[in-house]
């Protein structure tokens, strides 16, 4: 590779708002954002909630001359709703569904039906390797009273390790998507800290769109006002995130969002604000490029975040498992029932209320036994994601006794991606 | 790193049939597999159906002086049955469950509820990075009419993506467990084909144990000696694979496995047998290290493989589809039903026969409801599969167009895992 290689990467992201039946205006919408993407030209585009695979099919034709490379991530019995264009040809495309993901019994919030997760494609551009990652976490229906706030945590760190996992021999790691957390919210603290992932609205050269860069503005008419209320300017809940991990420097250019209208000042393409954002990728100078354990000094990793993340999964934990066992008695309390309807049958006693609360009694022991087991489940994976924690805050205790350097060297993402950016 | 850098690795592998309450000897055998690791020290010891939480903290109490890390892979209702004992510091630690195991309807066989997974563990050795994989497949009930063939394809596939997008920067990646596949099998040959890895039993200089490798073998007394019986040597579903991806050779200097006894021709560990592996790392001489575009040459890539696990995820996204329709119509005939129910209720009609039926068709509407949703998940998971063999397939095809040499460079896993073999 050249000394003086240096790439433009051009990329757009979208949450499209495209729910059949419910979306408004979805195919007008559809249609013109098919001919912006066109028109512009950009190198990816990373969509979300394009929850009609005929959507993305009707796109996936259109854009076909522009972006030949495209893919709908199945999942969950809806569908993923993630999908992508790429002008370039895609090595790999693979997936990982969260373990956690809303409730199946929260019909009316539709969230587990869809099967959120993290796509990821990985591009080979003139000799440099690309992981790009589109997702969409579990989204925030009551910010004073989040009963999603863990699985959110749970799902900042899935998606951290699984990127972690996935982009040790990248070059360059792309994150885009509505993650539905605010950028002080601990899932995205998280998130940063675990992969060094670095903002492009806090770290761009030039930024154009909406105030404080928000993706959900009261200008937009899709977007629903009363939950905005709170937020005067709107609220910053899509991003793209970069890093560069080994020899390269990345910075963004330019980033822009539309701003409650389509690009063109017309109806808004969906209820979210689009981001497009222009990376710049060049081939580190040699005295900036140090070895990742003789780097230049770094603060020292935000243990704090992690410990933070611990106590919140910890009383997730100790909520499901209070769950589990109150749907658990419950359901041995419908089998009493159950029993007890049956002695009054056999004896003959009581026929219509024996046949009338049948059908009550098998109901509750059913779904209270339905519920015991969502939330054990709920409790394992709640689990999972803590001892993983532990076992790297064990490890930072290990480093801590080993002196600095060795504590520096605990979080590899972070610091790689801190090293890696354009200074 | 010295250039005559050798690494020696002892590994142990064992489905421990730890079922409370139905496992035979279940504790006497637990605590006899403790006493056995500890005295033989090996370097990492990975247990499948170790389904007692409980029962990993006794060996993990036991084993602490010897293994001093060790981590239980949490998942799904009852856990995934995994965890790992190491002699050496954990880096990390990591899972992948499943998008596929089984039907939560089929309690009988269970699978579902343990969220059958792959556990992640990476280990720095002597500078080595060694990525360690433990899992265990959907179980075989009937091999002549197997109902779950197609899930345990779709896992083998999940299990090598997964080991393929998470070992970029590994030098050895090792993978134990029991895969309920027979080496011949579909899964098995899609496994090591998009991976590269290597069967120890195949490779290994010194095998002593069971005839033919066989990990289920009729002596032992714990087999159902009926489910063996088409097999009269036993079957061999349990596997030491391994690679090394980069500047390294591995060979598998021996491979033992116990014979219907414990190690000490006492009664058995557990139903299967243990494998017990002597791995042998070394730095690659400099003749034999080529780059992994420059490399000897190689076969072809098996494509038909990756061709015939497609057309079985296909049959199965139809078989799960027609089931999916067959339960919503179920669904809708028991709405019918009620609405019947309903109307006769109202009209004060046939009043005992309402209350008799009402319950059967609330069962019906709930029941065949959550089957629909359960295959249409299956259809989505198995689309999610097939869709990432056909981008494989399609690149195939363009490498064909381009000659050779693209077509050697398909499967890096492959060709990098065969390049690592020590010649």
């Amino acid at each position: 590779m050249r000394p003086n290689f240096s790439l433009r990467l051009r990329v757009f992201n979208l949450n499209c708002w495209d729910i059949p039946y419910l979306s408004r205006r979805r195919a007008d919408r559809l249609r013109r954002l098919g001919d912006f993407l066109n028109a512009e030209g950009f190198d990816l585009a990373l969509l979300e909630e394009v929850w009609s695979e005929q959507d993305f099919h009707y796109l996936r034709q259109k854009l076909s001359p522009i972006y030949p490379a495209a893919h709908y991530f199945q999942s969950g019995v809806i569908g993923s709703g993630l999908c992508v264009f790429s002008k370039h040809p895609v090595q790999d495309f693979t997936q990982h569904v969260y373990t956690l993901n809303g409730y199946p019994y929260m019909i009316h919030h539709g969230d587990w039906f869809c099967g959120k997760a993290v796509g990821l494609l990985v591009l080979q551009l003139s000799g440099l390797v690309l992981n790009a990652y589109v997702t969409h976490l579990h989204a925030e229906y009551n910010r004073q009273k989040d009963i999603y706030l863990t699985h959110r945590v749970a799902q900042a760190w899935e998606l951290a390790q699984f990127i972690h996992h996935t982009s040790r021999k990248a070059d360059v790691v792309l994150l885009c998507g509505d993650l539905n957390l605010h950028p002080k919210d601990l899932g995205c603290r998280l998130l940063k800290e675990w992969t060094g992932l670095h903002d492009a609205y806090l770290e761009t050269q030039d930024f154009r769109g909406s105030e404080e860069g928000c993706t959900m503005v009261p200008e937009n008419c899709y977007v629903n006002q009363r939950e905005l209320e709170p937020f005067r300017l709107g609220i910053r809940i899509d991003y793209v995130l970069y890093k560069a991990v080994s020899r390269f420097y990345i910075s963004c250019k330019t980033l822009k969002t539309t701003t409650g209208h389509d690009p063109h000042s017309g109806s808004p393409l969906s209820d979210h604000e689009a981001l497009m954002a222009t990376l710049c990728v060049r081939h580190s100078p040699p005295q900036h490029n140090p070895s990742p354990t003789h780097g230049p000094a770094e603060r020292p990793p935000s243990i704090s975040v992690l410990r933070e993340a611990w106590t919140e999964l910890d009383l997730g934990v100790a909520r499901a498992r209070w769950w589990a066992a109150l749907a658990g008695y419950t359901a041995t309390l419908g089998l009493l029932l159950l029993a007890l309807l049956g002695v009054l049958a056999a004896g003959r006693g009581a026929r219509e209320a024996v046949l009338l609360l049948w059908a009550p009694g098998m109901g509750l022991v059913l779904g209270a036994g339905a519920a015991c087991l969502i939330h054990m489940q709920e409790a394992k994976g709640l689990c999972r994601a803590r001892a993983e924690l532990q076992h790297v805050l064990g490890r930072e205790r290990e480093a801590q006794d080993l002196g600095p350097e060795s504590q520096a060297a605990l979080l590899p993402g972070q610091q790689e991606g801190r090293r890696a950016k354009e200074q």
